[in-house]
Protein backbone atom coordinates (compact mmCIF):
# COMPACT_ATOMS: atom_id res chain seq x y z
CA UNK A 1 0.00 0.00 0.00
CA UNK A 2 2.97 2.75 -0.28
CA UNK A 3 2.53 2.90 -3.93
CA UNK A 4 -0.23 4.68 -5.10
CA UNK A 5 -1.11 4.01 -8.88
CA UNK A 6 -3.32 5.74 -10.56
CA UNK A 7 -5.84 4.16 -12.84
CA UNK A 8 -8.18 7.06 -13.92
CA UNK A 9 -9.08 10.44 -12.93
CA UNK A 10 -11.97 12.11 -13.85
CA UNK A 11 -12.67 15.69 -12.41
CA UNK A 12 -16.29 15.63 -12.27
CA UNK A 13 -17.60 18.89 -10.53
CA UNK A 14 -14.08 20.60 -10.60
CA UNK A 15 -13.58 20.71 -14.22
CA UNK A 16 -15.87 23.71 -14.22
CA UNK A 17 -14.97 24.86 -10.42
CA UNK A 18 -14.26 28.44 -9.80
CA UNK A 19 -13.58 29.06 -6.68
CA UNK A 20 -14.84 32.49 -5.25
CA UNK A 21 -13.46 32.55 -1.57
CA UNK A 22 -15.97 33.77 1.45
CA UNK A 23 -15.00 36.76 2.82
CA UNK A 24 -13.67 34.88 6.68
CA UNK A 25 -11.53 33.28 3.97
CA UNK A 26 -9.72 36.13 2.17
CA UNK A 27 -7.69 36.87 4.86
CA UNK A 28 -6.36 34.17 6.25
CA UNK A 29 -2.56 33.81 6.99
CA UNK A 30 -1.72 30.41 6.55
CA UNK A 31 -2.54 29.58 3.38
CA UNK A 32 -2.42 25.47 1.99
CA UNK A 33 -3.37 25.37 -1.64
CA UNK A 34 -4.43 21.47 -1.92
CA UNK A 35 -4.16 19.89 -4.75
CA UNK A 36 -6.71 20.91 -7.84
CA UNK A 37 -5.47 22.14 -11.03
CA UNK A 38 -3.03 24.74 -10.59
CA UNK A 39 -4.64 27.59 -12.29
CA UNK A 40 -7.16 27.07 -9.89
CA UNK A 41 -4.69 27.24 -6.99
CA UNK A 42 -3.45 30.46 -8.77
CA UNK A 43 -6.89 31.83 -8.73
CA UNK A 44 -7.37 31.14 -4.68
CA UNK A 45 -4.24 32.83 -4.46
CA UNK A 46 -5.00 35.78 -6.13
CA UNK A 47 -8.19 36.12 -3.63
CA UNK A 48 -6.02 36.14 -0.23
CA UNK A 49 -4.75 39.06 1.22
CA UNK A 50 -1.11 39.09 1.45
CA UNK A 51 -0.84 35.64 3.62
CA UNK A 52 2.22 34.72 6.11
CA UNK A 53 2.97 31.47 4.49
CA UNK A 54 2.03 29.69 1.44
CA UNK A 55 2.16 25.95 1.11
CA UNK A 56 1.28 24.16 -2.45
CA UNK A 57 0.22 20.55 -3.16
CA UNK A 58 0.15 19.24 -6.49
CA UNK A 59 -0.22 15.56 -8.14
CA UNK A 60 0.96 14.15 -11.15
CA UNK A 61 -1.79 14.52 -13.49
CA UNK A 62 -1.05 18.44 -13.19
CA UNK A 63 2.97 18.01 -13.45
CA UNK A 64 2.32 15.92 -16.38
CA UNK A 65 -0.12 17.79 -18.32
CA UNK A 66 0.66 21.86 -16.43
CA UNK A 67 4.31 22.05 -16.00
CA UNK A 68 4.46 25.70 -16.44
CA UNK A 69 1.50 26.26 -14.70
CA UNK A 70 2.93 24.12 -11.36
CA UNK A 71 6.45 25.81 -12.10
CA UNK A 72 4.89 29.66 -12.06
CA UNK A 73 3.10 28.93 -8.94
CA UNK A 74 6.66 26.99 -7.64
CA UNK A 75 7.95 30.93 -7.86
CA UNK A 76 4.93 32.45 -5.49
CA UNK A 77 4.28 30.07 -2.70
CA UNK A 78 6.97 29.57 0.18
CA UNK A 79 6.80 25.79 -0.15
CA UNK A 80 5.57 22.30 -1.62
CA UNK A 81 4.71 19.29 -0.30
CA UNK A 82 5.27 16.69 -2.68
CA UNK A 83 5.97 12.47 -2.61
CA UNK A 84 8.42 10.89 -4.24
CA UNK A 85 6.84 9.89 -7.10
CA UNK A 86 5.86 13.51 -8.21
CA UNK A 87 9.44 14.78 -7.29
CA UNK A 88 11.07 12.35 -9.58
CA UNK A 89 8.53 13.60 -12.22
CA UNK A 90 9.03 17.31 -11.73
CA UNK A 91 12.55 16.71 -11.56
CA UNK A 92 13.57 14.00 -13.45
CA UNK A 93 15.94 13.18 -10.30
CA UNK A 94 16.42 9.86 -8.93
CA UNK A 95 18.48 10.90 -5.87
CA UNK A 96 15.33 12.29 -3.60
CA UNK A 97 17.80 14.31 -1.93
CA UNK A 98 19.03 15.80 -5.47
CA UNK A 99 15.29 16.08 -6.43
CA UNK A 100 14.70 18.21 -3.41
CA UNK A 101 16.95 20.45 -3.71
CA UNK A 102 16.08 20.84 -7.70
CA UNK A 103 12.56 21.61 -6.35
CA UNK A 104 14.03 24.37 -4.26
CA UNK A 105 15.78 25.98 -7.25
CA UNK A 106 12.55 26.55 -8.94
CA UNK A 107 11.77 28.83 -5.89
CA UNK A 108 10.14 27.70 -2.31
CA UNK A 109 12.24 28.08 -0.04
CA UNK A 110 10.83 25.20 1.67
CA UNK A 111 10.36 21.44 0.58
CA UNK A 112 8.33 18.65 2.31
CA UNK A 113 9.32 16.01 0.57
CA UNK A 114 6.69 12.60 1.26
CA UNK A 115 7.56 8.83 1.43
CA UNK A 116 4.55 6.84 2.56
CA UNK A 117 5.85 4.23 5.23
CA UNK A 118 9.59 5.38 4.91
CA UNK A 119 8.50 9.49 6.41
CA UNK A 120 9.64 12.41 4.98
CA UNK A 121 12.32 14.60 3.85
CA UNK A 122 12.44 18.52 4.68
CA UNK A 123 14.69 20.58 2.30
CA UNK A 124 14.95 23.93 3.95
CA UNK A 125 17.97 26.34 2.45
CA UNK A 126 21.07 23.62 2.63
CA UNK A 127 19.58 21.89 5.43
CA UNK A 128 17.97 18.38 4.66
CA UNK A 129 15.93 16.58 7.79
CA UNK A 130 15.10 12.98 7.25
CA UNK A 131 12.20 11.69 9.76
CA UNK A 132 10.87 8.90 9.66
CA UNK A 133 7.11 7.19 9.52
CA UNK A 134 5.46 6.37 12.92
CA UNK A 135 5.52 2.39 12.95
CA UNK A 136 2.32 0.92 12.33
CA UNK A 137 1.56 -2.46 12.51
CA UNK A 138 -2.39 -1.96 11.63
CA UNK A 139 -2.38 0.18 7.74
CA UNK A 140 -5.75 0.00 7.40
CA UNK A 141 -6.54 2.69 4.68
CA UNK A 142 -3.68 4.75 3.81
CA UNK A 143 -6.44 7.22 1.94
CA UNK A 144 -6.25 10.54 3.43
CA UNK A 145 -2.85 10.15 4.80
CA UNK A 146 -0.96 13.29 2.20
CA UNK A 147 -3.82 15.32 3.04
CA UNK A 148 -4.19 14.95 6.73
CA UNK A 149 0.06 14.88 7.17
CA UNK A 150 -0.50 18.66 5.42
CA UNK A 151 -3.61 19.19 8.11
CA UNK A 152 -1.05 19.04 11.33
CA UNK A 153 1.81 20.46 9.41
CA UNK A 154 0.28 23.27 8.48
CA UNK A 155 -2.31 23.48 11.78
CA UNK A 156 1.16 23.28 13.75
CA UNK A 157 3.07 26.21 11.65
CA UNK A 158 -0.20 28.48 12.21
CA UNK A 159 0.49 27.99 15.72
CA UNK A 160 3.78 28.29 16.11
CA UNK A 161 4.96 29.78 13.07
CA UNK A 162 6.14 33.50 13.96
CA UNK A 163 9.62 32.76 12.40
CA UNK A 164 10.31 29.64 9.40
CA UNK A 165 13.51 27.86 10.78
CA UNK A 166 14.85 24.15 10.31
CA UNK A 167 13.54 23.57 13.70
CA UNK A 168 10.10 24.58 13.58
CA UNK A 169 9.90 23.04 10.01
CA UNK A 170 11.35 19.61 11.67
CA UNK A 171 8.59 19.70 14.42
CA UNK A 172 5.72 20.77 11.93
CA UNK A 173 6.68 17.54 9.97
CA UNK A 174 6.26 15.23 12.95
CA UNK A 175 2.98 16.74 13.20
CA UNK A 176 2.31 16.07 10.67
CA UNK A 177 4.08 12.59 10.54
CA UNK A 178 1.52 11.89 13.74
CA UNK A 179 -1.72 13.26 12.20
CA UNK A 180 -1.40 10.91 9.10
CA UNK A 181 -0.42 7.84 11.48
CA UNK A 182 -4.08 8.00 13.08
CA UNK A 183 -5.38 8.42 9.54
CA UNK A 184 -4.50 4.98 8.49
CA UNK A 185 -5.29 3.10 11.20
CA UNK A 186 -9.07 3.38 10.15
CA UNK A 187 -11.01 4.27 6.96
CA UNK A 188 -11.85 7.89 5.77
CA UNK A 189 -11.97 10.24 8.52
CA UNK A 190 -13.18 8.02 11.31
CA UNK A 191 -9.78 7.68 13.30
CA UNK A 192 -9.11 11.35 12.87
CA UNK A 193 -12.73 12.07 14.23
CA UNK A 194 -11.93 10.28 17.71
CA UNK A 195 -7.97 10.75 18.23
CA UNK A 196 -7.92 13.13 21.51
CA UNK A 197 -5.37 15.46 22.42
CA UNK A 198 -3.83 13.31 24.52
CA UNK A 199 -3.74 10.40 22.45
CA UNK A 200 -2.06 12.67 19.97
CA UNK A 201 0.52 14.43 22.37
CA UNK A 202 1.32 10.63 24.10
CA UNK A 203 2.40 9.25 20.38
CA UNK A 204 4.03 12.65 19.33
CA UNK A 205 6.20 12.25 22.47
CA UNK A 206 6.41 8.21 22.15
CA UNK A 207 7.76 9.20 18.17
CA UNK A 208 10.49 11.81 20.05
CA UNK A 209 11.67 9.42 22.54
CA UNK A 210 11.96 6.48 19.35
CA UNK A 211 14.62 9.33 17.84
CA UNK A 212 16.37 10.18 21.00
CA UNK A 213 20.01 8.87 19.75
CA UNK B 1 20.69 2.43 -6.65
CA UNK B 2 18.39 1.52 -3.58
CA UNK B 3 17.21 -2.44 -4.81
CA UNK B 4 20.39 -4.83 -5.46
CA UNK B 5 19.33 -6.93 -8.12
CA UNK B 6 21.62 -10.88 -8.10
CA UNK B 7 22.32 -11.44 -11.59
CA UNK B 8 24.35 -14.65 -10.76
CA UNK B 9 25.89 -16.03 -7.48
CA UNK B 10 29.42 -17.78 -7.89
CA UNK B 11 30.56 -19.30 -4.79
CA UNK B 12 34.11 -19.80 -5.83
CA UNK B 13 36.59 -20.37 -3.08
CA UNK B 14 33.58 -20.11 -0.37
CA UNK B 15 32.49 -23.74 -2.00
CA UNK B 16 34.88 -25.77 -0.74
CA UNK B 17 35.52 -23.38 2.76
CA UNK B 18 35.90 -24.85 5.84
CA UNK B 19 36.73 -21.96 8.37
CA UNK B 20 38.95 -22.87 11.57
CA UNK B 21 39.32 -19.99 13.78
CA UNK B 22 42.40 -19.07 14.94
CA UNK B 23 42.97 -19.12 18.72
CA UNK B 24 42.42 -15.34 19.41
CA UNK B 25 39.37 -15.56 18.19
CA UNK B 26 37.54 -18.41 19.74
CA UNK B 27 36.83 -16.20 22.52
CA UNK B 28 35.75 -13.00 20.88
CA UNK B 29 32.30 -11.96 23.21
CA UNK B 30 30.73 -10.03 20.49
CA UNK B 31 30.33 -12.44 17.24
CA UNK B 32 29.03 -11.28 13.91
CA UNK B 33 28.27 -13.94 11.61
CA UNK B 34 28.60 -12.14 8.18
CA UNK B 35 26.71 -13.29 5.50
CA UNK B 36 28.25 -16.74 3.92
CA UNK B 37 26.50 -20.19 3.82
CA UNK B 38 23.97 -20.75 7.00
CA UNK B 39 26.07 -24.06 7.80
CA UNK B 40 29.22 -22.48 7.79
CA UNK B 41 28.06 -19.45 9.66
CA UNK B 42 26.90 -22.59 12.00
CA UNK B 43 30.38 -24.07 12.37
CA UNK B 44 31.79 -20.57 12.92
CA UNK B 45 29.52 -20.32 16.17
CA UNK B 46 30.61 -23.65 17.03
CA UNK B 47 34.10 -22.82 17.46
CA UNK B 48 33.30 -19.99 19.35
CA UNK B 49 33.21 -20.31 23.17
CA UNK B 50 30.37 -18.56 24.97
CA UNK B 51 29.83 -15.39 23.05
CA UNK B 52 27.85 -12.79 24.75
CA UNK B 53 26.22 -11.37 21.77
CA UNK B 54 25.68 -13.01 18.48
CA UNK B 55 24.72 -11.25 15.38
CA UNK B 56 23.83 -12.97 12.07
CA UNK B 57 23.43 -11.77 8.48
CA UNK B 58 22.46 -13.87 5.86
CA UNK B 59 20.96 -13.03 1.94
CA UNK B 60 18.14 -14.18 -0.15
CA UNK B 61 20.22 -17.23 -1.74
CA UNK B 62 20.19 -18.88 1.61
CA UNK B 63 16.51 -17.97 2.57
CA UNK B 64 15.81 -19.24 -0.94
CA UNK B 65 17.72 -22.53 -1.00
CA UNK B 66 18.45 -23.10 2.80
CA UNK B 67 15.45 -21.85 4.65
CA UNK B 68 15.51 -24.67 7.21
CA UNK B 69 19.50 -24.28 8.43
CA UNK B 70 18.50 -20.37 8.26
CA UNK B 71 15.84 -20.77 10.86
CA UNK B 72 17.59 -23.25 13.24
CA UNK B 73 20.44 -20.61 13.28
CA UNK B 74 17.84 -17.78 14.31
CA UNK B 75 17.13 -19.86 17.13
CA UNK B 76 20.53 -19.71 18.48
CA UNK B 77 21.52 -16.47 18.07
CA UNK B 78 20.46 -13.15 19.74
CA UNK B 79 19.78 -11.08 16.75
CA UNK B 80 19.57 -10.69 12.76
CA UNK B 81 20.57 -7.58 10.28
CA UNK B 82 18.29 -8.12 7.51
CA UNK B 83 16.95 -5.87 4.30
CA UNK B 84 13.71 -4.90 3.69
CA UNK B 85 13.81 -7.85 0.51
CA UNK B 86 15.49 -10.10 2.41
CA UNK B 87 13.03 -10.14 5.13
CA UNK B 88 9.71 -10.39 2.59
CA UNK B 89 11.12 -13.48 1.28
CA UNK B 90 11.53 -14.90 4.92
CA UNK B 91 8.55 -13.88 6.41
CA UNK B 92 6.24 -13.51 3.79
CA UNK B 93 4.78 -10.44 5.38
CA UNK B 94 4.65 -7.17 3.12
CA UNK B 95 4.46 -4.87 5.68
CA UNK B 96 7.96 -4.18 7.38
CA UNK B 97 6.47 -3.94 10.88
CA UNK B 98 4.76 -6.97 10.61
CA UNK B 99 7.43 -9.09 8.87
CA UNK B 100 10.26 -7.68 11.36
CA UNK B 101 7.60 -9.02 14.39
CA UNK B 102 7.40 -12.26 12.65
CA UNK B 103 11.51 -12.75 12.91
CA UNK B 104 11.35 -12.13 16.38
CA UNK B 105 9.12 -14.66 16.75
CA UNK B 106 11.54 -17.01 14.90
CA UNK B 107 14.21 -16.77 17.89
CA UNK B 108 16.37 -13.86 18.59
CA UNK B 109 15.78 -11.06 20.84
CA UNK B 110 16.65 -8.05 18.51
CA UNK B 111 16.16 -7.34 14.36
CA UNK B 112 17.43 -4.59 12.41
CA UNK B 113 15.81 -4.23 9.17
CA UNK B 114 17.42 -1.96 6.54
CA UNK B 115 16.04 0.00 4.24
CA UNK B 116 18.72 1.15 2.29
CA UNK B 117 18.28 5.00 1.28
CA UNK B 118 15.27 4.96 4.28
CA UNK B 119 17.13 4.07 7.11
CA UNK B 120 16.24 0.70 9.28
CA UNK B 121 13.81 -0.58 11.75
CA UNK B 122 14.93 -2.26 15.16
CA UNK B 123 12.55 -4.65 16.42
CA UNK B 124 13.40 -5.23 20.21
CA UNK B 125 10.50 -6.78 22.47
CA UNK B 126 7.43 -4.78 21.79
CA UNK B 127 9.33 -1.81 20.84
CA UNK B 128 10.07 -0.75 17.22
CA UNK B 129 12.37 2.09 16.34
CA UNK B 130 12.62 3.96 12.74
CA UNK B 131 15.60 5.70 12.29
CA UNK B 132 16.77 7.65 8.67
CA UNK B 133 19.16 7.30 6.41
CA UNK B 134 21.60 10.13 6.41
CA UNK B 135 21.01 12.23 3.94
CA UNK B 136 23.20 12.13 1.05
CA UNK B 137 23.84 13.87 -2.20
CA UNK B 138 26.29 11.86 -3.42
CA UNK B 139 25.67 7.99 -3.30
CA UNK B 140 28.61 6.82 -5.30
CA UNK B 141 28.57 3.55 -4.67
CA UNK B 142 26.24 1.75 -1.93
CA UNK B 143 28.57 -1.72 -2.31
CA UNK B 144 29.93 -2.24 1.18
CA UNK B 145 27.08 -0.26 2.86
CA UNK B 146 25.00 -3.39 4.80
CA UNK B 147 28.86 -4.69 6.05
CA UNK B 148 29.83 -0.95 7.22
CA UNK B 149 26.42 -0.55 8.59
CA UNK B 150 26.97 -3.83 10.48
CA UNK B 151 30.58 -2.66 11.65
CA UNK B 152 29.49 0.14 12.92
CA UNK B 153 26.95 -1.46 14.88
CA UNK B 154 28.60 -4.32 16.28
CA UNK B 155 31.49 -1.86 16.99
CA UNK B 156 29.03 0.44 19.42
CA UNK B 157 27.85 -2.75 21.04
CA UNK B 158 31.29 -4.01 21.73
CA UNK B 159 32.17 -1.18 23.01
CA UNK B 160 29.01 -0.09 24.92
CA UNK B 161 26.82 -3.38 25.68
CA UNK B 162 26.94 -4.40 29.00
CA UNK B 163 23.13 -4.61 29.25
CA UNK B 164 21.28 -4.73 25.38
CA UNK B 165 18.26 -1.97 25.87
CA UNK B 166 16.05 -0.36 23.46
CA UNK B 167 18.29 2.79 23.65
CA UNK B 168 21.22 1.14 23.34
CA UNK B 169 20.42 -0.65 20.10
CA UNK B 170 19.06 2.78 19.00
CA UNK B 171 22.68 4.09 19.46
CA UNK B 172 24.02 1.10 18.02
CA UNK B 173 21.99 1.67 15.15
CA UNK B 174 22.69 5.41 14.59
CA UNK B 175 26.42 4.86 14.19
CA UNK B 176 26.24 1.79 11.91
CA UNK B 177 23.78 4.48 9.87
CA UNK B 178 26.83 6.81 10.48
CA UNK B 179 29.49 4.14 9.20
CA UNK B 180 27.88 3.20 5.88
CA UNK B 181 27.17 6.79 4.92
CA UNK B 182 30.60 7.28 4.66
CA UNK B 183 30.86 4.08 2.83
CA UNK B 184 28.41 5.13 0.13
CA UNK B 185 30.64 8.33 -0.54
CA UNK B 186 33.26 6.86 -2.46
CA UNK B 187 34.22 3.46 -4.36
CA UNK B 188 35.41 0.66 -2.27
CA UNK B 189 36.48 0.97 1.55
CA UNK B 190 37.99 4.60 0.10
CA UNK B 191 36.20 6.98 2.39
CA UNK B 192 36.22 4.36 5.28
CA UNK B 193 40.12 4.33 4.80
CA UNK B 194 40.02 8.31 5.33
CA UNK B 195 37.32 9.27 7.76
CA UNK B 196 38.63 10.67 11.47
CA UNK B 197 36.99 10.08 14.24
CA UNK B 198 36.37 13.99 14.21
CA UNK B 199 34.35 13.90 10.73
CA UNK B 200 32.87 10.36 12.25
CA UNK B 201 31.80 12.14 15.66
CA UNK B 202 30.93 15.78 13.72
CA UNK B 203 28.04 13.95 11.56
CA UNK B 204 26.78 11.77 14.57
CA UNK B 205 26.28 15.44 16.15
CA UNK B 206 24.19 16.15 13.13
CA UNK B 207 22.39 13.42 12.79
CA UNK B 208 21.37 13.58 16.24
CA UNK B 209 20.30 17.35 15.79
CA UNK B 210 18.24 16.42 12.79
CA UNK B 211 16.22 14.51 15.09
CA UNK B 212 15.68 16.38 17.66
CA UNK B 213 11.48 17.55 16.94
Amino acid sequence: MSVAKTLDTQLNVFAEFHPKLPPSAVSVPYLFLANIHPSLQWNVLDQVRSPRLVVLDTMNLWIRNNLEEVKRLLRRVDGIIINDQEVRMLTGETNLIRAGRAVLALGPRMVVLKKGEHGALVFHGDEVVPLPAFPLTNVVDPTGAGDSFAGGFMGYLASRGHRLTTGLLRRAVAHGVITSSFCCEDFSLERLKTVTKGEFGARYEAYRRLLRV
